[in-house]
């Protein structure tokens, strides 16, 4: 797990250092095991990873269930060309508190923490820190790894649960996170065109803007999918940034690409929209199987089309 | 013009007798020009001609501008497989007032008519008649004939103006329509599979059933259409006759089944319609161009599987 | 039940004769019972009596299960103004073949018949009687009658059971009906605005016409009942009459008007559609209880009321 | 414009400290010039000195036309009750780089910056300082004002232009922004039930929560805007956090709850949402006039009230 001499297709990008929330979400990657893993500073610079070609994929987060998007992953998608997801992995927010060797909780006086990790651990340091002062950091990692910093202004830091495989900290508390079913989603991000099998329990992710000048866009973009009995599990606005009130929207549907009622919506979606990016069909991470209505059954689509060709070359009924 | 010796394929079956509105459609038809042309007594009988092989093609009335659907015809392309509608034609609805040679107009005082032709002429008579009785007949052209046979207890007929080529009777009125605008609109019916070339100012007919027990289902076929952008020009319930309150449609869209937008309609409505009956893509009688969004446009469409097909076979975007 | 004598408060018109599934009708409405009942000879004077005061109410045909909507009735319906309907009633279609008495069935060579009973009883005709002529009635009881006048040449003719109880003829048949489900729907129209109480199986009648200029405007009706939870059970298009493709439609719909869903529909349909005929709210037939979603409850219609009214009032939340 | 001795009637909060941007919008509310002004360290603070009574007011960045919503108002408006906006005030975002006095551009090594203020400058930063390095700072006045703090690493700061009133830095360059069309847009938040006046430049806020086990629900939430003509400016979605899928969804129309139109829309929304939280109607700050359908007009609304009121009490059509 070292950049030396690792070979493009034998690397992996992520949003380092070692220690953070999107390393735990690499090493649920069997094919990443054994391979060259590079840490990044953001999400650009991951995806410059592979689509330069110096990685092969890069694991960025895309969706946390308390903050919602992630912005900067859902634009730099929607602008970098050539990306598809070919996977995704959920990781449990299990924030703990560290210090240097030696100190005691009741010492704590001020704590390093992420903006996002500050607030999402505020209930538990409220309570056992009331008079706790926060030093923001620019990352959950960065956070602990600037205890050990000659001069260090904080005690303790709000870091993800791995950070004491990487550097000399003890763990002072554990769970912090004000919500035990946090989660926060990451995906594999490649150039690869190959789509990954469908499984019966894929996911389908797009980028879509609408037609600026349509009233009732958004709702048109909807029936698409109602109409072809396709589910969507995320929809998320994000400003298209020229203006205010113009929005892309972020979709994750249910299905795999090459599931008929999925290609369908997807041909009527990209008839109606301005700009359509598929980001990819790939496994969902919690193997849930996707349930439809008979009534969208490929063989349905299929008898349809042999239906109209018949009509079309003039066969008999 | 006559039944003896002709082959099936030299001959056209018409609503007789002679004279009627129906005869007056058939007119209209180039290739019926120098024909056999059979004079049949119902819709049922025209329609049995062409499925049997006797006749190559049935002229049939289906609409009328005031009266509505032809309930007969509609029920008869629901129940009898294997037709298509070839072409259409248009024949305005203007009654003649005829009687025996030698009649004066002040001297009736019976009117035999067909119940609907006595009801689109019924201002009239009343205007120019006040007394008059009225006896019922089986057909417009039977209310003239009726005249001459022995013992006719009427005095003049609502008829056809194409009455006087075939009977002895005088014209003592024209015009009685009650609306100048009324018109009759007739199919040619075969069971040719070869669909008429594409000309740009189509219609395509269907019959279409809905799924008995989903509220809505009116509503989910209406979107088949309005979201390709399909126009239609005519909708109409007809009670399947099973029970009250099952109903199927007969549907008139803008354009053609080899119009893409079109051709996408269809698939959505094979796919969510227990049956749809193709009753064939036509050229329009007035001839009036089809206009419609470009966003519908067969390239848009042609654009959109080209890209899914992409998609689909891994290629770069 | 004669007219002699009768106040308009007294009399009770039907399209006649005495014999008539009309007068089938009339004798399930109890309020009917022991006032003068007057036959009349289409639809437009029994509306005329009404609208005129002559009688308080008429009671006339408006839908059958095999033949659809009576376009004469839904036509008048929509053009004469301020009436209501009170009540509705289903008759059995039930016919018989009666001819002179001492007629043997085996005799019967020419049979008088109205052009709807004829096509619906055809299957038993053909099967029993296959070699007979048809002479077309102007109304079912008038098929029956002419039998007994001299020089009938009919020997026999479709009627309804009724007709024994009011002419000299013998039932040589029963059960001509090709369908043994099938049903006439009478309705029971008055000039009253007093709305019949609201039973929980109620039945609402609206004829709507549409902008004639908006594609899309069937659709955005049906969603103004779709949107309440407002089921419709009858919906047929009628040709306004002064163009092909211009349309006004006949609904009924499941509920009364005094149920918040329905009125809040009619609001919506009114505000969308240049003309609203409400034909009134009334008792189903059946007396089967409507169902609907719970969130379409009376109560949800006027929380929501309350609080909107909170709010334009200034009263905290 | 100092806290000392003001009472709440007098008091706004803004997030300070002094120099932000938000003071910069609160400077552009004519009712709050010559007031006490409150300067707190986040939204929820500012909210919390509204609901105590400490202020009147506060003014609360919403929305930045680059970086979309501003996720922890909207989350606070959604948990927070009993608040309402009641006006809405657009800020350009314009980023000075300012340094201790005496500094010049090329010595500049380090630089402080918000993280948000950093991405939007960095294009600029990363043209004309190509080797700097980023301190991320917890807010844009922090940003400036630690560059005074003694053993200060950094040596310039990203800052809003209103910061040299207050801090004794000099501006090393203007306009940072990568975007020169950037613009946040603020509201002034209040516990007042009393409504602006409507002046047909006006929108609505609204938060709703979507039924979860409904597929459909945001189409139908959608339609209820769309079949009264209301248009919406902003929809967002935000995750309700308690699992990944569930979302509320932030939503601007344009209008007045007092248009008719739009009081419609909001009962049918109350209706079918598990929660509507009406945030307020106030006028918009671009003082563009509102443009809808003339079909949609508040008399077509009363009109329909009115005819159906007559139904109901049975007045004469």
């Amino acid at each position: 797990m070292t950049d030396a001499a690792a070979t493009p297709d034998e690397t992996y990008s992520y949003l380092g250092p070692a220690g953070t929330f999107t390393e735990a979400a690499l090493k649920q990657v069997p094919e990443a095991a054994g391979k060259a893993w590079r840490s990044v500073n953001n999400v650009g610079e991951a995806l410059a990873d592979v689509t330069s070609g110096r990685s092969i994929a890069a694991m960025i987060a895309i969706e946390n269930s308390i903050e919602g998007g992630v912005s900067a992953t859902q634009d730099a998608l929607a602008t970098v060309p050539g990306l598809r997801i070919v996977s995704e992995v959920l990781v449990p927010v299990n924030f703990v508190l560290v210090a240097r060797p030696g100190t005691r909780l009741d010492e704590v006086r001020v704590v390093n923490a992420h903006p996002v990790a500050y607030a999402q651990s505020r209930g538990w340091l409220e309570r056992n820190l009331p008079a706790h002062g926060h030093i923001p950091s620019s990352s959950n990692v960065q956070a602990a790894a600037a205890l050990l910093e000659a001069g260090s202004p904080a005690d303790a830091a709000v870091a993800p649960p791995g950070i004491v495989d990487h550097y000399d900290v003890e763990v002072l508390a554990r769970d912090l996170g004000d919500n035990p079913n946090a989660v926060t989603r990451f995906v594999l991000v490649s150039r690869s065109r190959a789509l990954p099998e469908p499984t019966g329990a894929d996911k389908t992710s797009l980028i879509v803007e609408l037609p600026s000048d349509e009233p009732g866009a958004l709702l048109a973009m909807l029936e698409q999918f109602s109409t072809r009995g396709v589910n969507l599990s995320l929809l998320e606005s994000r400003p298209i940034g020229d203006a205010l009130g113009r929005y892309r929207f972020v979709v994750d549907l249910d299905g795999h690409v090459s599931d008929e009622r999925v290609a369908d919506a997807l041909l009527g979606l990209r008839r109606t929209s301005p700009k359509v990016i598929f980001l990819g069909s790939y496994p969902r991470a919690d193997q849930q199987e996707i349930e439809y209505h008979a009534k969208y059954d490929d063989e349905i689509f299929i008898e349809a089309r042999d239906w109209l060709r018949g009509l079309l070359s003039g066969e008999p009924d």
